[in-house]
């Protein structure tokens, strides 16, 4: 698997859902499996769910964990291309991917879409930038238009607690004081809409 | 221990001298307690000296450490009960605390006195909700109004270069260009009445 | 070794490049070398490429890293000798020094010039202090007026490309929108003249 972004390149649910349960339970099975190899954490975005999950499930495996905050230790990055680089961002994104792809073995990637751009956002720039450049595999954090690692949990936590083989699963809107990027529930719906349960999105009047 | 924020927490101050002073001797004779055990460091303040001691200290234990910074990697956290969260604070501390919990086997916790109001100060709101809802054994870092680890860094210090059996020992006020907590100094106190020095507080006339 | 800052300190330099190529060659040949090391890296400025190789290179030998950046996790420092320490920084560089000593085994540093007074840039204040207080191996990774693991890795990638016994290299001033530090091409020059290589520095009309 070169790139874990989305339900498809998980590959068969229920071979991923029995691996998952495997390690469950016994969660240091594989801690040598990642005997010297390096997780990089890039996040573009605050985090801390995945932030820490990540970290300890790449600790059970054994492996090091490199975590880099973009704009708190490290230059601050121009992401866009084309631009004349002469303010506040002294490297462009296109050199410092193979570099951060040299010092690791895997990397994961959480950037938010901006709502600036809805192209930008649903074209994924940045995590797609990382799957090309970087040379190494490259999972989501969180990107602009999915977050599988949620909606894996999401299922694992589902196959735990139903009751019946095919559940009824409903997803329902409800209001936020501004706007949040709708990453979790578009990966959610996709993950279910590949399970065979029975799946429904809501949208109450208020 | 489920904590450890005061002396009393830490039980028979002779018998914790003796194990700190055969640690001390032989840094590396427990690296193999701490297999698969994974520190959380959690600091809502800056931090030097404990911050670097304490990622050693598990790391001796052969500990994974994970360090987060409230307010630089993670989302803000909003710390008070009952407001309403449309403002820079995405998610609420009692949800996180038990995130946190989830992912190590025991917390450190970092929380300074905020000089907004006493009361809450004295009531030490933050350290005390991870200690009933994080599910792990947590130990002040320095919290609203006692540092433990620095005042047993302390006696350990003391017992090392005293001179007699009961040495005298005086914490003395001093002057400070601006007002600042007093837990180093309040938990100091406390564990030297622990002992059987004769400990005096003096606050010299200017 | 008690420091690595410039050419001179690396020694005979066929035989740090022999050393350099065999660890390339088998990166985890020396992965017991480190065990129980710690090595603590503090950034006063921003870093990619050293911050990860150095955190990977002290990995692949087995070393512990604690990595500290200085005005974000930890107390702001005052660095002036003789100020009245009544503002911002709660902490003066030489009290913090030979804490950060105790709790490792050897130092790298990053600190650039600042511009603001050529003698104190020049002196290399800053890593001279953590060289002459920390107790410990202190190592630069791009100080005032160098950066040899810069130029090291410069050396390799020469010797590793050159097409013959000795190259001409040439280093060429280009013209950049902002006042930079000159550590990186200083640093290059001494390292190149170290060497039997034919080294020109050409300076292009605009």
């Amino acid at each position: 698997m070169k790139k874990f972004t989305c339900v498809q390149d998980i590959g068969d649910l229920k071979a991923a859902l029995a691996e998952a349960f495997e390690i469950k339970n016994d969660r240091f099975k594989y801690v040598e499996l990642g005997r010297n190899k390096t997780l990089m954490m890039i996040f573009f975005n605050a985090s801390l769910r995945t932030r820490l999950s990540t970290q300890k499930a790449a600790t059970n495996l054994g492996m090091n964990v490199i975590v880099l905050d973009i704009n708190q230790g490290a230059w601050k990055l121009e992401t866009e291309r084309g631009v004349i680089m002469d303010g506040d961002k002294p490297e462009h994104i296109l050199e410092a991917i193979p570099v951060m792809g040299c010092y690791c073995d895997i990397i994961g990637v959480r950037s938010f879409a901006r709502f600036e751009n809805r192209d930008y956002d649903y074209q994924e720039v940045i995590i797609n930038q990382f799957i090309k450049y970087s040379g190494r595999p490259v999972f989501s954090m969180e990107a602009a238009t999915r977050h599988p690692l949620q909606s894996f949990a999401d299922l694992i936590t589902i196959e735990e607690y139903k009751k019946t083989p095919r559940p009824k699963v409903v997803m329902t809107w409800a209001p936020h004081p501004r706007p949040l990027p709708q990453a979790v529930p578009n990966s959610f719906a996709e993950w279910m809409n590949a399970t065979d349960y029975d799946f429904v999105i809501t949208h109450p009047e208020v």
